[in-house]
């Protein structure tokens, strides 16, 4: 076997690589840039154009608003789907449902009531801010308090550094399951158990890790949780997002925007609101189907490739990554901002460099090549299993040391203009 | 000219109706379903399987991440189209975010806010469902009282009837502008004046009137609105909905779902929420691109019309509907449900019937006609402007009758089943 930086290395792995066939499921144009940014936006199943379409045609166009007979469960199959064959959750108890944030806003919201008496809020000071935001705007609104703790910005939140802050005025504690900066995993059940230990209630995110690392949440005993589909479950941009609540709890939890969609009898227009029985109750208002439509083609692509063949992969292109860093990088003034032990680190690689902005937009613009830049001097270089290859990643690691070494991002402002 | 109930009438008014070519622009099925239900989902333009596949295959496929440095804006550019083309606002004033219900929540949780030292909401008694139930929903959450004003079912919400109500304790009045079962049209300026005299903050739900009615939130001086995009604006299945806020009125409000989509910067990922200036603090997660390219295509069709346009030939249709009901269904047991003044009426048509939902059923599965049903005894005929044409609406009335004179309906249960 070679070693990872020898240029053989790379097109041997493809050679092996079981998943290797879904990569031609999706839409890969011939010259098109190295992308290194699924984590943030997935790539285009080559099913989803023919899905989205045919349901435009024949199903809105033809059928019209006898399709809602259909239609109105979709959300909850598609929610089963990735409970039973993503997030490790039993059916009744995942649905997709409006954006990340919203969804996280109606768990969280609800969960403060069932703890009516406990004012502490806890979250990571570095969790993504959707998330941060989200919790401080409902601890101002019912007057609780937000603790925003700081952890090891590598290793991210862990059962030990979070015991000394619990206690049992905790209400709710909510993480990232990956980081979205430095792509370290948190002990979902280490956690889980510490907070159940003091009677709070966890919400976990898993917007960098479904569709990319095994998520047990029946396992881990987990309250709630909350991811979106549009990075490794390759739903297209913006598409709704889920929520997940454990089956003992869906029908404790009241959810706070009373729309139509979660009413227990949603077409005899009853005078009061009646919380549906099960999980539709965190529906809200009519959901977006051309978008869903795009989630259920992204989820199915995922369920049939088997989450289960996802790990070693994910860990032997984060590995030759580190690898790559170590040999090429590091001598260029990189350091490593992510786990270095494989089994603490998600589907991405944090790449730290002073100039790192300057170096994204070096990449893009003269070297093909679209890596995610994320303050104040991260390049994330993340992999999603079922369709990045070795050689591919290779080359982007193999275009970034040159970019350094030549000094290319001189070129570019060190002013950020940029979007995502 | 021939009378309603002549069978020339028909081919005579759209001989002469200058929105004619627009129904070319629609996918409109040959020997398809007479369609009566476009203000429950709009009929399919013919540019959106194109605009959407566009999307999919060369935005998101081929630009992937870098896609969102145009599309972060498309929100808010479609809610200017809306603002200046179809409800009477300025740029600024609008944006697509969210469902209606979610939109609802946000609105009237921030304008209960700018009103703290008042304790009412109002509304409509026989309001849509998931109006009724955002509002009850704040209500309890906040400890404010909701009061459910019951108005006469034909005519609805009207100034006089609401005047009674008023006093300096009035936070909020949300009613419907265009009923979702009668078709009345509310007197909008002369109700927003009313509230504004006791200081309250109105907010106007367009569902039925965008794209169908004249609305000039500006010249009636409203302060919120909600609308759909779903139904006249042919935006697709659930497509996400607008919000409208008042030019001097949006930067003092703050919604209570605090997403990175609604901050001031967004991607430097700050410690603390900052609301962004204008009307992007009330977006909150990432928009759903595929169901908005849907709704840009059907906004851009109904402006490029011209809403103007609409109105006469709205009118001329419910006109015609009430004289065939007049002259044919009156005998048969029928009763109008909506306003006999076409001034004061949308364009649905709500025929009243003790056997309507079976009379629907037929109506579907024996004559290719597809209506609206709701409860209790509603048959709603909707036309929309843009695509409907007298000759479609005249034989839905033509089997309409027949099925009730056939007694057709009898071969079909009176148990309710069916979804919309």
């Amino acid at each position: 076997m070679t070693g990872a930086a020898d240029p053989g290395y790379a097109a041997e792995m493809d050679a092996a690589d079981e998943l290797a066939s879904f990569r031609e499921r999706f839409v890969i144009e011939q010259g098109g840039p190295l992308y290194m940014d699924g984590n943030s936006l997935g790539r285009l199943p080559k099913a989803t154009a023919g899905g989205v379409g045919d349901f435009i045609t024949d199903e809105w166009g033809r059928d019209l608003v006898r399709g809602w007979s259909r239609w109105i469960d979709l959300c909850a199959e598609i929610g089963d789907l990735i409970a039973l064959r993503l997030v490790g959750a039993a059916p009744g108890e995942v649905i997709v449902s409006d954006s990340t944030s919203v969804n996280l806003y109606k768990l969280a919201a609800s969960a403060l009531d069932l703890k009516p008496e406990r004012s502490r809020i806890i979250t990571d000071a570095a969790n993504f801010p959707t998330d941060r935001y989200v919790l401080q705007g409902l601890a101002e609104q019912r007057g609780k308090k937000l603790d925003l703790l700081e952890f090891d910005p590598i290793d991210g939140p862990t059962a030990a550094d979070l015991a000394p802050a619990l206690d049992d005025d905790v209400a709710i504690v909510s993480f990232s399951h990956v980081d979205y900066r430095s792509g370290a995993i948190a002990d979902m059940m280490a956690i889980t158990d510490a907070v159940h230990r003091v009677g709070g209630l966890v919400i976990w995110d898993l917007c960098h890790s479904a569709g990319a690392v095994p998520v047990d949440l029946n396992d881990c005993d987990v309250d709630l949780a909350v991811g979106c589909t549009y990075k490794y479950l390759n739903a297209g941009p913006g598409a709704p997002a889920f929520l997940y609540v454990r089956g003992d709890l869906v029908d404790r939890l009241v959810q706070p925007i009373w729309g139509w969609f979660g009413h227990a009898a949603q077409f005899t227009m009853e005078r009061d609101y009646l919380p549906a029985a099960g999980i539709r109750r965190f529906l809200v208002g009519t959901p977006s189907l051309l978008s869903i439509k795009g989630v259920e083609t992204g989820v199915a692509l995922m369920a049939e490739a088997g989450i289960g063949r996802f790990r070693a992969k994910s860990i032997a292109l984060t590995e030759m990554i580190v690898a790559l860093c170590e040999a090429w990088l590091a001598p260029l003034g990189f350091s490593l901002g992510s786990p270095r032990d494989p089994a603490r680190r998600g589907s991405h690689v944090a790449l730290r460099h002073p100039e790192a902005w300057r170096i994204c937009r070096a990449l893009i613009e003269k070297q093909n090549v679209i890596p995610d830049f994320r303050e104040p001097d991260v390049i994330r270089f993340g992999v999603a299993p079922i369709y990045t290859s070795f050689t591919e990643t290779w080359e982007a690691m193999d275009r970034l040391r040159q970019v350094v070494e030549q000094r290319t991002f001189e070129q570019f402002p060190a002013e950020r203009n940029r979007i995502t």
